[in-house]
């Protein structure tokens, strides 16, 4: 090992958010929450309107350094998650992107092998970048002891919106393309899985030291599509980056996967298994015992928002569930705009406490 | 037995959809599937074009029963289900519903144990009666050996309506107010409990010789939640329908329960259990065999939209599967509306080609 391995070494044991990926399991676990850069928090608000649009605001490493830092300064969460959004990837390929307020995303819809074309991997370093420059910066103004979480969207996820053109509730665009042409959509996937190994190995470069792929989508799809489109796209990334950066963990959140989550897991070999709201508690402290994983999840946003004692039952039910487990708190899903600050507060103390 | 028990019994068993109900593996299983009376049928268009409104058609009886009776015409399934709509129990309550064109479902919100008094269990006579009319007119106008299903909402998943105003990604209101006041929102839940089995009690005395229960957003709840809200309401309405119609088959579709749909089938003791698209094979064949239940599913609505060699290799996967098991070939959602109907044709000569 040369000098700079064995600074990296000392500054990444500092990093209790690590430590579950190296065999640890901790009495109080690490906890960080998904989407805990955001719309809840005043100081978010006011940077995203000084940015002047929400992928600005990606796009502007200043800024999106700052709305990561946010939530750190404010609640010391074991990890930073970089403020970006995972249709980033397909605005960087050259399918214009834009938000539309109160509506969500908007794209020209890809829906066949011809409009690919429109799509050049080759074009993504500007923005890709962009991305980078902002870990660079996280990684300089973190506390030592704060680990940074990189991402990107799973290729299928990210393809239902190229594919709709916008949200949906049953990726029904995306879901019929595969069907009819699977050779075609196949292309689309597979120019999804290299362009986010690049991406994901640019921001381990720029300093992130663990990668979540999220698939929020990846429970409408039955099980055979779910093994073409939503396993082996990922195995693909998580092989490429173990080769790349062996020491970085992976985490998959195959959002809906329920019965098949435990299949996902040892297929794709990711590191950390992201469990949704739904999963039962059960699954969680039993169902991935065999498997070498560390669990992640899943206490319901919705009761983040409603507060109260019954918020900490629930934390002390999940925390007593996963005592001596591999385990990282995080909600089942990402964190609603209308969630009051000081639940979170309250949370964070709760895990906190236990001894 | 009297006369006309037994010639009700005689007439049930020409029925061959409700066997795997008396414990019968059929080679060649039962199909129907939900939404099967749809807009992808040219002429369900113009009956509702005639009926001048979706609720206008759920109220008028020989309408109502004209759409029922379509895809019966067309492709001989083996049960009909009622046309009605899981809304007509918040506006027989009298929470206005209205069907925007294009946008679904709106309904003046429901959120407090205050706005409860809109409410009035005492006026759904009238409209339960239209609904009724229809049901007896089926069970007139159905060839002798189709059998009837006859339905409600899930109080869950009609209370996130009412609760929303309107369809919602994630069902936040209703949760919420579960969480905040859960008191408040069982007496909501409470209501729709006692209610549902009022409306299905009308539906087999007017003819309806099963009933299936649509949960279509019960996978949105943790576990704590999903056993208040799902599955305890679930089986107070399958026990007084038990108690007033032992030999009526109760059908439970807990939509996304995923790893739960185990627990859920021997909490509630429903006699089929509904999987929906994301339940893997092995699931639906293997970790419902310890109960006592029919299993009903599971072929993606999207793949009948696509068609082709492909539709018919994964009919023939799942029934391979399913060989020598109580099941029924069922959808594991409601057909969508660009589905082509002679894919629809294409599926049941499939399925009744067996041998």
């Amino acid at each position: 090992m040369g000098e700079s391995g064995e600074r990296r070494t000392a500054t990444a044991t500092e990093r209790r958010f690590l430590e579950p990926f190296r065999g640890e399991a901790l009495d109080v676990p690490p906890i960080w929450l998904m989407r805990q850069a955001g719309r809840y928090l005043p100081e978010y608000r006011a940077t995203r309107a000084e940015a002047g649009g929400f992928l600005k605001l990606c796009y502007t490493p200043a800024l999106a350094a700052e709305v990561t830092l946010q939530p750190i300064r404010r609640y010391g969460f074991d990890a930073a998650i970089l403020f970006s959004d995972i249709l980033v990837v397909p605005d960087a390929l050259g399918q214009g992107v834009r938000f539309v307020e109160g509506e969500g995303p908007r794209l020209d819809p890809i829906r066949s092998s011809a409009d690919l074309a429109q799509l050049d991997p080759d074009k993504t370093a500007e923005k890709f970048g962009l991305v980078s420059e902002t870990v660079a910066r996280l990684r300089q103004d973190l506390p030592t002891e704060t680990a940074l979480i990189g991402f990107c969207g799973a290729p299928w996820t990210v393809a239902t919106y190229m594919v709709q053109g916008q949200g949906s509730p049953d990726q029904a665009e995306a879901r019929l393309w595969a069907y009819r042409d699977p050779d075609g959509f196949g292309q689309l996937i597979e120019m999804l899985v290299e362009t986010s190994i690049t991406y994901l190995d640019q921001q381990v470069k720029a300093g992130a030291d663990c990668l979540q792929i999220f698939d929020t989508w990846a429970g409408s799809l039955p099980d055979d599509e779910f093994d073409r489109w939503v396993v082996a796209p990922t195995r693909a990334i998580r092989e490429a980056i173990k080769d790349l950066h062996p020491d970085v963990p992976v985490i998959g959140f195959p959002r809906g996967a329920g019965a098949t989550a435990v299949w996902y897991v040892s297929e794709t070999g990711v590191d950390g298994i992201g469990c949704d709201t739904a999963t039962p508690p059960f699954v969680m402290s039993e169902a991935f015992e065999d498997e070498d994983v560390v669990v992640q999840g899943n206490l319901d946003p919705l009761l983040l928002v409603a507060g109260g004692s019954r918020l900490d039952e629930r934390v002390d039910e999940i925390l007593d569930l996963m005592r001596g487990k591999r385990f990282i708190f995080n909600l089942g899903h990402g964190i609603v705009p209308q969630t009051p600050p000081e639940h979170v507060a309250q949370l964070v103390k709760r895990v906190r406490a236990r001894s």
